[in-house]
């Protein structure tokens, strides 16, 4: 992937992507709210007018009375239908399906990025997502040679190598094992990636939305190798090997095998999604997703890395001196604010909610600061509960917009010390002309016009 | 609702629903194990045969080549179509699904329960469930007039009673209010309800498949109160009422508003689904269901308890004695192993990882024990984390089967100190004839032909 693939116009209608589209009142001031009051007070006492002008009796929202007013009275509220009829019955979805009035979130490719849609993306609609778990059919994609329906009966998982006994196991074998289950962030090694140059991507669904967070279940790496009869001392790294046409494979230091990585069959509650991996994928907490192998085939115990085409060519880091880092797979301490963000437009001045999400591969989120001011002023953000390892965080922090130009900018600092660099901090080490890693500040220009946009700041 | 209408029989194809339609080796034994282990021994010399008998070399898991060996060579594997082909590209589903091959797990109305579907109960099949959190397309379901997709745009929330100013709220104008995410649990307070009698209903998706477990988003209602000026020297309860035909409507304690209530608009990282209450419904952690309003349209600050019908005539609980209990709404510690279950086979004895689900409307959950005798002896299980306040936790325990008649039961302990009493204790307080708020220890039979069925014990 060459950055020039990386810079595409953005989509027809990408400017007011998300919530804005079907709600334009989304940002409304203070003023507005004042206004929209007077409009309320006169609503409610239109209401209690239909009730009989029971002021102080438990008033309906709108109650209309058939025989209390003709029909067109303009001091009658129809009630709605929903109000008055039947709905539909229990068990009538099938399998449930958001509103269709949330049609407009979805995740979205950006058109060009790859030559063929197999080997390509689709970025989660960060900038509509509440708290920190992502919505199974709204996660992330992102496939090397497309992703399968695999029948789980036929699918099988090896483990070979410096172990006494090589075994194949059915998923009926996995998933009668003893099982943890831990919410943790999974982040492509490439988000935020055209951040690099100065490319400014218009969204946060473009610039961040190669992430993702659910509650992951599946059998510790470690038991399985132990039930293979591992010989800990020589084995010192695993090589784990995806069963799509891709041959995915990436080699995994034996540290975050005997800490937290999982063989993984659950995702949310239920069985991992086809474009996530089902029936299996290795779980890597911490780790850039490309390491979280799906359609998990076999993983080999060895005494070196691997060196395979997908750490050596690919996902490896070009610093100034014109050397490749390979192998800088942790993801480190990140945030956004996810709104408002690029592409949305505030409609006038007064209060917001700022709300973003923090993560870090190395363990927690200790605290998030939010500046309004281009990184001159900062204010620490509330965190939302559970704060996990190697999970994202939810903040909130309290704005109130006085209409002239603002840059917005959150900055994580996570349980381990690390604090998130600046743009120019982050530069000054790794150069502009890596694609991977890319932990920079985000910063959001908010212009008096209320237009919001991605800047490169600080 | 009447104990007789709830004495249903099992809907075709109960006995085996779940996981094992589609997965019928999921139970399989040590035995059977190594019986296949055997097979997969020879399965591993056949593909190291195809790889070129290069034993200890890096062998994938079906390695063919057509130049190796002739057509239809039984040493050779054929690769699947999904290790050779281009797969789908990215964004092809537009909002993702589950498999095709996980069609089997539903929510489930149990036929006749109930006169009409538009106010009956889907039950979430938490036998296939892993974690805590419930996927939102099987979140249990229950309607007292049928569910709508109502439009957000044309939604308002009112706040009125003892309140300086009484207000109607857009969505927009909630939506950009300070919010909080939080994790809980939602459990019908009829959930298990079944049990009171001496009748065994046969699945845990009936007699237990009234919860779920989701992230809430939303903005607490005492902020919201505090907006409209709340007289809290006199405001001692509020009044909630949906907008759906059933005007739902149920009073909520001053306590819980001060604690955790939610005026909620997000769960699972998006909006509510149609069938839970978009866009807009109470979260009352810990209470009952019934609480938490959907299509929340109004609440009101009051005095004193409303006595509405769905809190006189419904959701109370029938004593020895004759009397009702009302404004029971408390969920009390209880958990329930999900696996196995009534309805599963085991198909042999030997290994197996025994998990279920414990929650307590009073806090977080502290332990849960697991009885494989029919309650002389236990032993505590392994809690998932996060272990969080009036929130699924997820348990996990070993168990080796001998093959013959085993009962097997949980007990929880929260926080609180309350443990989760037997049948016995609770029918010594309750009797027999309540329909709701039953916590009773779960007991499952395992026979020794592997049939798990469910009994009253203890």
């Amino acid at each position: 992937m060459r950055m020039n693939e990386m810079v595409t116009p953005a989509p027809q209608g990408l400017k007011r992507l998300g919530r804005l589209l079907k709600a334009p009142e989304f940002f409304v001031t203070r003023e507005s709210m004042q206004m929209s009051r007077d409009d309320r007070r006169d609503f409610m006492r239109k209401a209690f007018l239909a009730a009989g002008g029971a002021a102080g009796a438990l008033a309906p929202i709108a109650s209309a009375s058939a025989q209390a007013a003709p029909e067109g009275d303009p001091n009658i509220l129809k009630l709605p239908e929903h109000s008055t009829g039947l709905g539909a019955p229990v068990a009538s979805t099938g399998y449930g399906s958001p509103s269709k009035y949330e049609a407009n979130l979805q995740r979205r490719e950006s058109p060009g990025l790859t030559r063929v849609g197999a080997a390509s993306v689709s970025f989660a609609p960060l900038q509509g997502f509440f708290g920190i778990i992502t919505p199974s059919g709204l996660h992330f994609e992102r496939h090397h040679q497309g992703w399968w329906d695999i029948d789980p009966t036929k699918h099988r998982f090896m483990i070979n190598g410096l172990v006494k006994q090589p075994k194949v196991y059915t998923m009926d074998d996995l998933m009668r094992m003893p099982a943890v289950s831990r919410i943790h962030f999974i982040e492509c090694g490439a988000n935020t990636g055209m951040e690099w140059g100065n490319v400014a991507v218009p969204t946060v669904q473009y610039t961040h939305g190669m992430i993702s967070c659910c509650e992951f279940t599946g059998v510790p790496l470690k038991w399985l190798l132990d039930d293979c009869g591992a010989d800990w001392k020589r084995g010192k790294f695993v090589l784990a090997e995806g069963a799509d046409g891709s041959s995915m494979t990436r080699t995994i230091n034996i540290e975050n095998v005997m800490d937290d990585v999982l063989v993984a069959w659950g995702m949310n509650g239920e069985m991992l999604r086809p474009e996530n991996g089902y029936p299996l994928r290795l779980v890597v907490p911490g780790v850039q997703g490309v390491s979280w192998v799906k359609y998990l085939r076999r993983v080999e115990l060895g005494d070196k890395p691997y060196g395979t085409k997908d750490e050596v060519l690919h996902y490896v880091d070009l610093m100034p001196d014109g050397t490749h880092r390979q192998y800088t797979s942790i993801q480190e301490v990140k945030s956004v604010i996810t709104s408002p963000s690029g592409g949305q437009v505030l409609v006038d001045k007064g209060y917001f909610n700022v709300t973003g999400l923090a993560w870090s591969g190395r363990g927690k989120i200790r605290r998030v600061d939010v500046s309004f001011d281009g990184g001159k002023n900062w204010k620490q953000a509330r965190l939302e509960t559970p704060v996990l390892d190697k999970c994202l965080t939810r903040f909130n922090i309290d704005w109130t917009w006085d209409g002239r130009d603002a840059i917005l900018m959150s900055r994580a600092t996570d349980s381990t010390g690390h604090v998130q660099p600046s743009v120019s901090q982050l530069r000054a080490v790794r150069g502009t002309r890596s694609i991977y890693h890319n932990n920079k500040i985000q910063s959001w220009l908010v212009k008096a016009n209320g237009e919001v946009s991605n800047v490169q700041v600080g």
